[in-house]
This record gives C-alpha cells, structure tokens and sequence, in this order.
C-alpha cells in the first residue's frame, strides 16, 4: 500500500558473513565445473572483493561470471600456459581460463621472478576479466613487492575529441606493502564506471563531477545524458585517453595478445591482456628502511590540512582496509536480490 | 605612442634555426662547468624540446637551469654512480649532476639491460629535474623499446580532500616505438602546470577546464584564483591524487631516494627520485608483427568519429612530430626576450 512502482526503490541490503559468501561462491563454482582446488581460490576472490566493499567486481557481477562460463567464454578447465622467457620477463597464454584465477598466477609468477631478479614481469595473453585489479596489487603488496599490473577492455569509452568508443577503460594497479596492509591505487581511465553512472541514474542522483558528455557535446553531471551519448569522460580529458591509448598498446605488444580494438570485435568481453610487473625492493635496502620511507610518505599525508568538505585525507586504500575489517566484523552488505540469486545459481 | 603599460603585451617571437639554438646552448654550458661531451648531449636536449614546442622545459627554462648550475645545485662535473644491482634492476646515485644527463644514462642504461632481459630497470636517486621526460620515451621508443618512466617533485599540489601542496605533480611517460617515430605520452599528475596557469593568466585568459580551487573551494578556471590559493587540481580528481602518492612511493623505495616530502625541506627541487623501466619487445615477436599491432590501433584511433569542435583525434605525441618538423623547416618560435637572455648568459 502507498508503494510508488514508479520511483526507483533503494534495494533491500542484508549482511552476510564471509564464510557464508565464500562457500555459497564455492559450491555453484564446482557446480559449474572448477575442480576444487580453483573453486576454492576463485571464491575467496569474489568473497574477497565483497568484503572490501567494491560488490560490482565480487557478488554482483558473480551470476555473469556463471554465465560466462556456462556460455563457453571463460574456461573451468584451462591452465595457463608459458609461450616466451626472456630474461627476467615471461608472456603466458591465458587460454580464456577464468580471469582471476590467471591473474594469480601472473601475479605470483612475477613474484618468484622478482625474488631472483630484483624486478619481474609477466604478460597475459587471451585472458578474462580479472574483476578487481586491485586483488593482486594487495597480494603481492602484503607479500612485500611492488605491483605494478594493468588490463586492457572491450572498447567503452571514447578517444579526446572523439564521439565513438574506441577505447577501453583499462584499469591501472600500484600497490606498495604498507605496515600489515598496503596503499594500493585501482583506478580505471574513465572518470566513472558505467557501474557507477547507472546506479546514480537508479537513484535519480547527479554525479559529483563531470563524468561525461550530453548528446549536445557538453560535459554533464547528469547519468541519464552520458547513457544516452555514450560518452563517457576520461580522467584528466586528454590525459587518461592517452593513458587508455598507451596502456593497451603496451599490453597488446608485450602479451602478443589482442588489443581493444581486436577485443572489440567479439560479441562479449573476452581475450583481453594484462601486464602484472613486479619489484623486490629487499633486494636494495632492509625491510626497517623501507618501511620507514613509506610510513614517512603516509605521515606526511596524514598531516594534511582538510578542505572545508572533506573530514580526512586518507590513502588509496585506506577507506578499503576500514570497510574491510568493518564487514568482517559485522557481516558482508549485500542486496538481498542478489544473495537470492547467487544461492538459487 | 598608444602602448597601454597597463595590458599584457604579447611576447614578440623570433624564430631560430635549430642549429644555432643548440649551438648557443652549448656555448653557456661549456662557459659554466660542462666538458664539451656533456655540453653537447645537454645542449642537445635543451634544443630538442624547444624544437617540439615544449619551450617550458627548453630555452624558458635554460636561464634558471644556467642558475641552479651557479648556486651550486646542479654539478656539472658529476657523473652518476651505480648503487646497486640486483638482476635486471639497478640502483643509481644522481650525485647532484645535470637532471637531462643522468636521466639519459638511465633510459640508455635500461635498454642495454633489457637487450640482455627481456626488462631493464634502472632506479635513480638525488638527480635533478630532467626537463620533458618524453624525450627519454622518444629516445627509447626511435631504438625500439618501450618505456615506462617518472620522476618525482618537489611539493607543488595539495592531495585530494586536501588545501596544502604536499603532493608533487611527478611526471608519468609511456611510449612505444611506433613507425620512424613514436607515441609518446608524458602528463604531469595536476590537470595544469604552473606553468600553463601563468600564462592564462598573464594572457588575461581563463584555463579550458577546471584547473584548482578559488579560496572558497570552489573549482574554477580562473588561473588568478587558482595561483592565489595554490590548489591544483589533479588529473582525475582523487584519481590523480592517488597516482602522484604511488609515484612518489614507489620513486624513492626502488631508488633508495627522497620522496616528494623530503624534497620539499630544502629550498630548491634537488635530490628528486626517478625510475626508468625499459622492455625490449623483439625478445617476443618480429619487429614486423610488433609494428603492425601498434600500427593497428593507430589506425583505429584515427578512425574515430571525431566531435563537432575537434578537427581530428590524435595519438599521443603526434601534434609534437608535426611541430618538430614545421620547426625544422621554418625555425623554432621563442620569445625574443628570453633568447636575447640566452645570448647574455
């Protein structure tokens, strides 16, 4: 009674523990052909990336995982395979196993490089969506490396000065260990996600800032406007179109894989390549000082004054590691529609 | 007669060939402390990134870069010296020499190692600023490598939430070889250089896009009240801001080097950090195959529709091979004052 069909309804969010997600992903990953022992690592990832709090890259997008797999896209099965060593740089074909999982070893893989040769690096070949870049940033940053890792994207944003979407949005990773955690940067070259202009659109809410065009070609707040154009701002304007430009050709020439522009060409987003590079920094200096130097760095960040609208300056990855201990306390916030549906998958 | 004194007057611009720029260069180094090898690769340098227009970091800069030679903070005797090494990453030591020369031993140092790699790292602690960082990207990429480069800074911008400068705006490059030339991307991590919002603002012009803060935190274009409160925007908004943090990080952990915070102590930008990580792509594919990959997506780039007030979409890099040539055929534009200066120094 009273309800309004019309007005966008906010959705109903329950609190889930992490264990209960974790073997929830578990279960309908073995259903749908992981071996246990990937079922296991895949699931920590979605639980994972729910748990700190970014649901469209954990529990939201895990019923399209499914169905990626169910469509033949992302591969159970498939191992990633070493094509090329050089040195201290290794490509691997990613045989369209499932993204996650080839990103972990990726990231792993450079680890071990980098305990032998002071830095690492591991391109990535026919791969899938790696859902939260900053996954393996955190990874080896707690394992005490240096990440540096990035994917390319189906095109979905366009080039400065361009109206047509020829670019992906390529997500770029840094990651340095930071007392137990890490400050770890995971930032695509759109201003926002569609993700996040849809969900302001569903809330009949502006953007904070210009995150795109109008179909006049004036930058706007408004979600609906940059959905209908298209459009979607890169950060900085020119700068993150060049950064998209540059990330995806490096990834495209050092993988051997497809570039946008080939990964484009497919009905759905799959084949893409990443490159993950690695540091050992106790190769040059103790652990003590580096930490130190870093903890400096933080400090002096900390000490910032705050602008009128903003109650503290934090770190990447600070709100993160607050969110994270957050739900592991009290339970993981989900919409119950979509708990629904993963436990009926 | 009629000369307002009250309005900014257009700097009168001469045009001068090449040659006799670099020359000149090179005869105010040899008089201030540089052996004629070293006066030549500098001069080189000065000279080059006037002749892609980037006068900011070309003749604009020489008189001041002249000064930091005299105050003793740039050495001209100094060679850089290697720390350490680890594998295919080494560590150097700057030793206070000139910025342009210790960051051109660095890129050539990283090809000769990932020649032998497949990666080369080479790391690089109290140096000084290295002008237009692209040009060790050009200079990488005309070899046929690609390059992954940045530089600390001393304090130019406040964080994001943030009123005080304690982030520098750290300069990121990346390049690929890229026909007879390359695309080359090199963006300071603030929307504006300092440089641009002076000379908006001395131009009686407000910037294209929201540059900083006025005093009351409100994003503006008005290069005055940006200048005023000191509050550049980064590229990206908290994006940006996160990118300078990583940078800086990551420059003085892998170089054993100063970060941007201590910097900031001395008087002068000295002592800044740098990393140079170059990959040699023939290790993995022909030269051919590597070409018309990039070659590809250059030609998709260009095929983007292109907005209604842009006339074309560019590549990074491609406006700077163009101006080089026009400058080569007619003369490089350069304010006549300060080339009357060049002349008296």
């Amino acid at each position: 009674m009273g309800t309004n069909d019309s007005a966008p309804r906010a959705p109903e969010i329950v609190r889930i523990p992490f264990d209960e997600l974790d073997r929830e992903f578990r279960r309908v990953l073995v259903k749908n052909g992981f071996d246990p022992g990937k079922a296991e690592i895949c699931a920590g990832i979605f639980a994972e990336n729910t748990l700190v709090g970014v649901n469209s890259h954990g529990i939201n997008r895990f019923a399209r995982f499914i169905q990626y797999v169910k469509d033949g896209l992302v591969k159970p099965e498939a191992e990633p395979l070493m094509k090329n060593k050089a040195g201290a740089i290794e490509q691997w074909d990613g045989c369209l196993g499932p993204g996650p999982l080839n990103a972990l070893h990726c990231t792993r893989r450079g680890m071990a490089i980098a305990r032998e040769s002071g830095i690492g690096c591991v391109t990535l070949s026919n791969s899938n969506h790696w859902m939260r870049g900053g996954y393996f940033g955190w990874e080896a940053a707690k394992a005490g490396f240096v990440f540096i890792g990035w994917t390319n994207t189906i095109a979905n944003m366009p080039a400065w000065g361009a109206v047509d979407r020829r670019l992906g949005n390529n997500p770029f990773v840094l990651a340095v260990p930071f007392e137990k955690e890490a400050v770890v940067l995971d930032i695509a070259m759109s201003q926002f996600s569609y993700g996040v202009i849809e969900s302001h659109e569903l809330r009949g809410k502006q953007l904070p800032f210009p995150g795109g065009y109008d179909q006049s070609g004036r930058l706007t707040t408004d979600p609906s406007q940059i959905l209908q154009s298209g459009r979607l701002l890169p950060i900085g304007y020119w700068k993150g179109s060049g950064l998209a430009i540059l990330l995806d050709i490096i990834a495209a020439v050092l993988s051997g894989g497809e570039s946008t522009h080939n990964i484009s060409k497919r009905h759905a987003e799959t084949a893409i390549s990443q490159v993950f590079i690695l540091f050992d920094p106790s190769k040059f200096g103790e652990g003590s000082s580096i930490a130190s130097a870093i903890k400096t760095i933080i400090e002096d960040l900390h000490e910032s004054s705050a602008a009128a609208d903003t109650k503290e300056v934090l770190y990447p990855g600070e709100r993160l590691t607050r969110t994270r201990l957050d739900n592991l306390a009290s339970g993981i916030p989900v919409d119950r529609s979509i708990w629904e549906e993963v436990k009926s998958l």
